[in-house]
Order: structure tokens, then C-alpha cells, then sequence
């Protein structure tokens, strides 16, 4: 057996990091080398973790980039803002880098810098970077150095329309319409009022209307296939109670009501590991992927209505976020795509 | 003060039931003469909900139509096909009778028999009974004696529909998709697996692909402004893990864009004391109308979009079933449309 | 009917504000005339709690001394050492003064001082003060000008003690284990990470295990039975994952097992409106009180023991806080102790 | 590597069955072989668990015993009475059965007919199997051919008591009082009305207050130390809105106060791999052993007493079922102790 990958996960702290740890704990070809954050420096990960005590003893640190750039790869599970400062470094000195923040996921970067309210300060990074949705994007991946994973709901939906996408079934004069609901790990580990438990359980809401940063993230997938039906987006996400867990109810209108919609999706998806198209009929529930990377996806046609609905389901923090960074590197470095993510969901 | 008014409450002893008597034991022109249940006859109340030990004496009880009638009304509480079966007896003999099951919701016999798979045994009285939607129906309830109220997806997503039916602002060829989320006790107090706190919680699903009762039912309140409008309903419930609450997500397109729709939402509910439409910009939570017979409304323009959502928010216990009940008596009976029904929603 | 009593709530923003503002909103005798908050000054109140819409058109205002001494009492509803800096003036003017903090609980002040860890700056009116459990103190809170409202894990525990310490019927040498259960909402509205929804749903865990503040005032009330038992107390709170709802199952052994102690129970709290001892072998649910006033008492002796077990539940934020506090304010005022209060809990 | 053991479980439709499914798809030494259920013959495992799509091919099937007595070892997950019928044929063709059920956990045979309400009908069978605590029993199941996985709250509280039972650490006058938290999930997958999402979340409760099936089997362990402290022991379970996760929360008195509890925990758990004793001071929470086979402990002396409690976490379908089954497979069989069930618990 080859010798292990060494890795390093940039601010540990979070939903996200937290995820990665206990993915990479697992990893058989991983070695976990450095976990890193500012606040926690110099305590033990498990101690901020009780989950992780029996898996890990190393410490939180503040390392410089020099210290970084020793790892095979560093994951970037920080706020936006933070890896477009530390990725020239790590890049140069040969060391890739998974980034599951913001930095470099849109390719236009004054429409990022509108969205994100910031300047960017490593745009000649941003057309190198990959952007890491594998079922897209899974050549490049193999060797891109800089992989951009996607934003949670953009892979919920992007997934959810790839295969109408790239056969050209959309009627182009409908919205896609795409009602999204996620449980409140998606807000990240930040003690905000509307987090808190005693707000957010029990209750629900939509959020965002004036625009969420995952829209153009969208419609930069859609376009890749047309630019006009880029335009037809409508996004909307919604707060569940529920820790994990994210479903897109996609609506849609094809041109040719004659197509076989079940058929055109398990064609599409057959050879894919973490895509799971339900047999005719069936509804997915979010708790039938929790803790795992699996998207399950299906479709129906809408009662007496010339409207189809795709639903995708997917583990937030998994496919959405830690799960989808690991099956990236597992590409990079050339290794079996499921290797240390063949998670059983928790059930119940 | 007149005289109290005499209430039975047919089949007591699930959710609708409970929050009728809950809300019943606080109505200052109320006295509960009568709580029936086959099942649990002759048990106190208070056994079966220790929640009312300090407000009900009552046993539960089967009684004979005579017994019933001498109410001044009845409250059908149960699944449908039970009221049906009763309501000549009690009629002919003078008592009002409000149904909170669906059968005579439908006006089209045939329709409700193919969505309801039995025979309809009092067709005779379909014709008469009104259709409880107060805000809807407000003149003609005060003279029924046969109410029937609304199914409570159809009373959140009409009541975001009034307005712009009302005034024909809606693009006739864009499908109005309804994308709603209710919590758990929409499913009432009945012991199935898919109810059970370790399936329902911490997950959820869209239920009902192959069609939802609750859909012609919209579709003919729709159709009393536009037949053709009527056909574009696209409706979609998702099971949340939540209690009580629902949400109608409501995506439309207006035939013109210049119009103000939150004018248009303010001006029609100005004096409905139960329709309450945010102020432009704020968006509704469940837990806000949390134990209330209020509906919150809120109405955007989706970014970069034609499409407007509108978000209609209720109780589904309250507004959605047996708050709007006891609205419908106080209209029947000339009370205060509110009395017994002021409650502040429960927050947190 | 006689004119209504003018009342100011300082400090309205947490879950204990607004359960108070819920509960005025309703009382037929009480007119709010002022709503503090310091950070919120300015704003409505309906913007904070959306819930408060149709109820309150005022504003948060930061107030002198004066405007509030122009009412006719005064809550407060802020963490402690607000009220103690406030109550002389307000006092002096011959404002009545309801204190949901801690700042008047404890008579000992160095005890106060030890585990509040700031020195008392009102230590004149500690004294004045009436402990506003009106079980106990019903004839001292009519005359009462300063009450302060007990913890909710003292009220809770508290109420499940008073029978068998007033007729001192406790083992002396056995300890009395009050091993308690709170809902979210006892923890307040601050934004601290424990509380947020991810980390406080679908788990539970003990804490304070270096002693909790409420343990002195515990013991503070056993301690006017009897000291020595007082010595015995042994309390550990838990943090289960709902909103409201709080259980003590205290663990006891009697001197004399002939006592039949159900009936002691229902002696003791014949008439007391707010306490309901269930019938002989039933159990108390936190669900069963919820969003009234009620404690719900139960007795049990455990299987093959010589142990008895008291079941204590209450809603947290009603008998264990605001709830509790109007009902001293209907004391003080000479209205009937319930009215306002005779709220039907919400289930489900 | 040697040749994978071929494993059937009987009456896998339950919480438990699901559970030992997802252990068992990710164990590297077994071959799942059938998995039984009268109900749902026919169909695919996936059909009924969704979760398990990626990972069985296999139908529910009704095999005789013949078939079952095929495999290297047969799980029963079942509810009592199951097992006891079938495990004759099982053993006597050499098979190994580990039985998830109660039906060999207790030895006296009359007090398991009191209990369980019915004969017993394999008593031949209750002395030879092995009580399957591997922390209390590890060498016999290593030659165990039918193993009685104990009861999650057993399992849970034995834990907890160990330590000090071995030492002969505790005050024999002084009752052991075990208050017992549990998720909802250890009332198993079945359609009662308590059980339903509504009924139970938001809300707790103790229960079987009239005695509890495990606290002949949690007594029955501690009298394999001390006959006289078995009957000291007080056990109270109690309901919590949390789909998995068990803590008991047990008080005791020592009989010398100058006992390092502390360090005694850590001596005697030193080389247990799924018994981790937090550090001093800390206290933990059933989230973090969600999913994994660890029970997490930790002991305090309560405050100004001589009481000290011991808190004992565990995942009620993990360690306290079916976790513990296959750890007890892995010893039956000679494989490391933690093959398969080195999972990470999941957090959030």
C-alpha cells in the first residue's frame, strides 16, 4: 500500500471542519497532519470535539504557510475570504489545495465581488481553480491542483437538472423553479440569535429573498449548458428544523412531454457512485442520506399539470459540503472515488 | 350577556378535536354540552388529555342524534364520511353543524367521490352547506346552518391567492406552483409509522405526487375567479419536522409588472382581522402564528426574476382547521368574529 | 369595573419579556404602558416578536426612573443587577416592583454575593422583598410593595417539597435528589453556541455540575422546614431538547412508610389553582402544562423500595417565570389569582 | 484473508435490525447472507430501508430454520419470545446465535415469567448462554455459542457501576438511584400512539414507573458483586425528544469519602476500547457517541454533599444494542474487538 496522503484542514472549528475530521478519520489513505485555528490554537481537537477522542490527539495550531505547504493537500473549511490570502503560497510550493469556502467558485469576478461585498485578492487563481462538482467535472479534477468545492444547494440543484441539462429538454420560456430547504448546519457554527434552538426548532421560514450568493452560483452551472435558460433561475431557500439534511423541489416544463424523464435520469446518472436515481414512484426523504455523500434524485410529473418536479436530496454537510471535498481529493490523488466514504446513512 | 351558546363536539379525541376544546374552554358564549367518542366512551376527558384537567368535567360519550341535536351546533371533528351520515337528522331539527372533515367541501359530487373512493350519502345537502372560508364567504356563513370548513393547505394557499384572483393580475399561461410545508400533526393522531417521532423528526420529504385531495379543493376556489387559472395549479406538500405550522410558498407571474402587489395584499385584508400582511421586506416564520388563528402573509419579487412568491403562513391546527371553526360559529351565531379566538401565539 | 393597572416591563427582549407581554396582552385589568429595552430603543416591539403584531403598537424605550414610577408596577425581566440598581427609586415613589431576576431570592447576602460574584448594591430592600412563591407566601405577597419571582428549577422543585416538609415527613438522613430537566428556553435568548439548534436538538446532557444558582434558593426554602434537611439536598439540572418544559424527579425516603402520601398531596393542594396533583399511579408530561400556569404533581413509591419519587413539571417560562409573575401581580393587586391566567395548554 | 462470516439476521425491519444492517454492510469480515421477516417477505431490504440502497441486494425472506442454521452466526432482533423458540435448532447444528432480545438475559428463570408475562420455553438454553457485556464477561463470550446482548439501559447503567461494584467502593446503606434518559428510538419502530412525533417531541416523561423490565437484569449485575446492594437500587426511565441517545445520570454514596473516583474509573477502563472516562470535570452529552459503540463516562462529586454521580452516555441502538452485538461477534469469532465499528459518532 502506498504511502498516505498528508493533510491539513484549515479552520477545524465549524460544521464543515468538524465533518472533514471525522471523514479523514476513516480515510484509510489519509494522515492527518495539522488542524489548524486561530481561536482554539493550543487545544486538543477532541477537547473542543468530545466526539473525536478516540480518533485524534493533536492540537489545534496557527501554523504558517510554510508549515502547510509540508501537507499533500490542505482543506480551506474557512469563511470566505480567507484561502484566496494563503492559496499562492501553498500552490507554489506544490502542495494542492480543496477549498470548501466561497473564494473560488464563480469564474466572473465582479460578479463574485457583488456578491460577496469584498475585493479579490487572488484572481489569478480563480481560472485555474477547478470547480469541484465530479459528476461535472471529474477529468479536470484529476489534475487540477486548486479545486473549488460547490456550495451546498448549488449541488443539490445543479445535480438535480444535469441530465435535462445536457440533453437540451428545458422549455426555455418557463422558470426554473427551485424551492429549496435545508436544516440549520447550513448556518455554520456562529451563535446567532435565529440559530439558536429555541428559534429555529419547531418552525420554518423562507430566507434570502433579496437574493442568496448560491444564485449565481447556479446559474453559472446552467449556463454552461445555455445561457438563456441560465436566466430562468428562481431560488429559493427555506430554514428546516433539522441539524443535516437539504432537499431542492426542482420545478420544470420540458419541450417534448413525449420524453421519458425516469429513463433520461438513470441513463445519466448509472455509472455514478454518489448519485442515486429512485425507482419510478418514489419520494426521498432527507434522513435516508444522513451522514452519507449520496444525492438521491427523483422525478415526477405533477398531477393533471404539464409540470415535472425533480427532487434531490442530499446531506448538507456531506455531498454539500466535507463529503464532496474528500471525493475531490480522492480524485486528485488518484484514488477510488468512494474510498473512505462508503458511509452507511444513520437510519434512524 | 345572552344566553350560552350549546356545543357538541363530534369525534374529540384527535388534533382538531383537542384544539377545539382548548379553545372552546376559554370562549366567554360557550358551554360544551357534549364530547363524543365511540372509542373512548365513557373515559373523563381529562384522562385522554390530561392537558384540559383543569377545564373539562365531561366524559366522553356516544350519543343519538337526539342527544346531539338539542345542541345549538355540532362540530364534526372526524375523518370523513361520519358527517355525511349525520348532518340530516341534526339540520331537520334546527342545529347548525360545522364540519371540519372535507365531506361537503367539494361542490362536484363526482370529483369528490373519485378523490375520496366511497359513495357520497347526503349529496342533497352538498348544495347547501357553505364553504367556511370567512374571508371568502363571510355573508353567506352568517346565514348557514351547514358549514363546512376548509382543508388547511387550501386555506393557506387561498388565502395567498385572493388577492390577485380577486383583481385578475395573474399571467394565465405560468403554471401557480404551491410549494407547501406543514408539520406533522396535519397527519392527525393516528398511529402510523411515518409518523412516529424517530421517522418524522430531524428529516423531511415532498408526499403526495400522485395527487392530494386538498388539490381540487384549491382548484375550485381558484375556478369561482378563473376556470382557465384553475387549471394551472401545480400543488406540492412537504412533510416538516415541526408540530404545528404550515407554509405555502406560492410562485406566480403577474400579467403586469407594474403593478404594487403589497398595495394590492394591504388594501384587500385591511379589515380582515385575521389576515395579516407584513410590511414590504419582512418574511413570515411558523412559530409566529404559533396557537393563533392569524395568517401571516408576505409577498416578494424574486431576484433578477418575473416571478413573485408569495409566502401564506398559518397554524394548520388553528386557522388551518379548528380555529377557523370556531370563526365560522362566531359569524353563524352574530358574535364578534374574534371572541374566544384573541390568543397570542406562543413564542418561544 | 375598575381602572386598569398601569405596567412598565424592563428589560422585554428574552423569552421571558415576551412571555410576559403575551400573558398582558390578554389580562383584562392590565394596560402596558412601557416596553424596555436599551438596545432595541425605538424600535416596535411587534418587529422583534413578530408574534406581537396584532397586540402591541408600542416601541421599546429606554426610560427614566420617573416615566417608570408613573406606573402602577413594574417588571423586571433582565439578567441580574439590573432591578437592584432600579427598585429604590421606583420604591420610593411607591411603585410595586416584580423582579423575575435573582437580585431579591436569597436573603443571606454573602451567599448571594458568592455565587452571583458582584456585590449587592440594594441589600436595604433584601430584606423588604417577598419571595413570590405564592404557595408560600400568599398573605405576605398581598401586602408585598418588592416581589421577587422564584427560579423556575426552585418552583419546581420547590412545589414538589412543600407537602412533606410541612408535615416533616422527610428521612433525615437520606439526601433528597431533585434530578431536573429543562427545555432550551430556561438557558434565555443569548446567542451562545451550546444553545444553537445543531448542538442542542437530538441531544442532552447534565450540567453546572459546580453547583447551579438556583441550589442555595433551593435549599433557602427547605431551610424554613427545617435546616438540617435542607444539608440533604442534592440537585443536578439537565438540558433536554425542547423549548419549554421542565420536570424535577426528586428522590425521597419518608420516616414513616405507612403515610399514604397521595393523599397528603391532594390535602395539601386542595385549593390551590395553579398546582394539580394527578390521580394515583398517573404521570406527568411537560407537554401537559404547556403555555399555562399549572405545575402537575405526581407520587410515586419505585418498585421493591423504599424510595418515593415526587414528579414536579411546569412550563419553564410560565409557573417557572412569568407566568408566576402575574400571578404575584394579581395577588398584590387584590384580583383574582388566576385572572389572565386560565390558559389552556397547547397540545399538541 | 480468511473467509468472511456468513451472518443472518432475523426480524431486521426493526430499529435494531436496520442498525445492525448498517454495521454490518461496512464490517470487513461478514457476508450478510439472509435477513428475515415474515411481514414484508418478498421485498427488497432497499425498499423498506431506503438508507441501505448503495449497499444490499437482498430480499426480506422466511427461511426455516434449516436455511438459518447455515449461516456462521444468526442475530435475532426480534421481540422476546422469538428467539427462545428457535435457537434449539440452531445450536444443535452449530450454529452461533446472538440474541438482541430478552429472552436469555436472566437467569432465574421465574423471575423472567414474571416479567415477560409468559413460559419460558427454552430454559435449557438460559444457562448455558453468556451474558454479552464484553466488559464484564469477555472471556466466556470468546466460547460462547448464544450470547444475550443485555438491555440498553443495562447496558448503560452496569457500565456506569462496574468500577466501583468491583472495588466494593459503595455505602451499602444508601439507595443507587439510576434516573435514566432515553431517545425515542428505544421504543422501537412501532405504530403506538406515545411514540408519534407529536406526541413526543417538544415534551418528556418518565415511565414505567410500576417497574421496568431491566431492572431485574441491571439487578441480577450488580448481585454478581453484592446481593445485598442489588436491592438497594432505584431505576427510573424516562422519555426524552431525541431519536438515539441514553444517559444515566446515577447517584451514589461511598463508603469512604477519600477514594480517588476519578482515577478509579480510568484504572479499570484503561484498555476498553468502547469505555472512555472523560476527564475530570467534564460532563458529557449523548451527541457525541451518536452512532458509535462508545459509552462516554464521567464521575462528580455533587456539590457541598456526600453524594457523587456518575454519568454514564451511551447510543441506545449502538453500544446498547446493536453495537454491542456485533462487538460480541467479533469476540465469538477472534477478530479484533472493534473491526467494523470504528465509526466516528456523528456531529452535529
Amino acid at each position: 500500500m502506498s504511502q498516505k496522503i498528508r493533510v491539513s484542514v484549515v479552520g477545524a472549528t465549524g460544521y464543515t471542519g468538524v465533518e472533514l475530521l471525522r471523514l479523514l478519520a476513516n480515510h484509510p489513505q489519509v494522515e492527518v497532519v495539522n488542524v489548524t485555528s486561530r481561536q482554539e490554537q493550543g487545544r486538543l481537537v477532541s477537547e473542543i470535539f468530545p466526539s473525536l477522542r478516540s480518533f485524534y490527539n493533536l492540537k489545534f495550531t496557527n501554523p504558517h504557510d510554510d508549515e502547510l505547504s509540508q501537507s499533500d493537500v490542505v482543506f480551506f473549511a474557512t469563511p470566505h475570504t480567507v484561502a484566496m490570502k494563503q492559496v499562492a503560497k501553498l500552490l507554489q510550493k506544490g502542495t494542492k489545495v480543496i477549498d470548501l469556502s466561497a473564494d473560488f467558485r464563480l469564474k466572473n469576478i465582479p460578479i463574485w465581488e457583488q456578491w460577496y461585498k469584498v475585493k479579490h485578492e487572488a484572481t489569478e487563481y480563480v481560472k485555474q481553480a477547478v470547480y469541484g462538482l465530479v459528476e461535472l467535472n471529474r477529468e479536470k479534477i484529476k489534475k487540477a491542483q486548486l479545486v473549488a468545492a460547490p456550495g451546498c444547494y448549488v449541488t443539490c440543484v445543479t445535480l438535480g437538472l444535469l441530465p435535462v441539462l445536457a440533453q437540451d429538454l428545458l422549455d426555455k420560456d418557463t422558470n426554473i423553479i427551485a424551492d429549496c430547504k435545508s436544516g440549520v448546519s447550513g448556518a455554520g457554527k456562529s451563535a446567532k440569535i435565529p440559530n439558536l434552538f429555541c428559534e429555529a426548532s419547531d418552525s420554518m421560514k423562507a430566507y434570502a429573498l433579496q437574493g442568496h450568493r448560491h444564485f449565481p452560483e447556479i446559474q453559472q452551472n446552467i449556463a454552461l449548458f445555455d445561457q438563456d435558460i441560465a436566466k430562468k433561475l428562481v431560488f429559493l431557500p427555506h430554514l428546516i428544523p433539522m441539524i443535516r439534511g437539504m432537499q431542492a423541489t426542482i420545478y420544470i416544463r420540458l419541450k417534448d412531454d413525449s420524453i421519458d424523464l425516469q429513463k433520461v435520469f438513470e441513463d445519466y446518472y448509472r455509472n455514478e457512485k454518489f448519485v442515486d436515481v429512485l425507482p419510478q414512484g418514489a419520494v426521498p426523504e432527507t434522513k435516508n442520506v444522513r451522514g452519507s455523500n449520496i444525492c438521491q434524485l427523483a422525478v415526477h410529473k405533477m398531477y393533471e399539470s404539464d409540470c415535472y418536479v425533480i427532487l434531490s436530496t442530499i446531506d448538507n454537510l456531506m455531498k454539500g459540503a466535507s463529503g464532496q471535498a474528500v471525493q475531490n481529493m480522492n480524485v486528485m490523488f488518484g484514488l477510488a472515488e468512494s474510498l473512505g466514504l462508503d458511509l452507511v446513512p444513520l437510519v434512524p
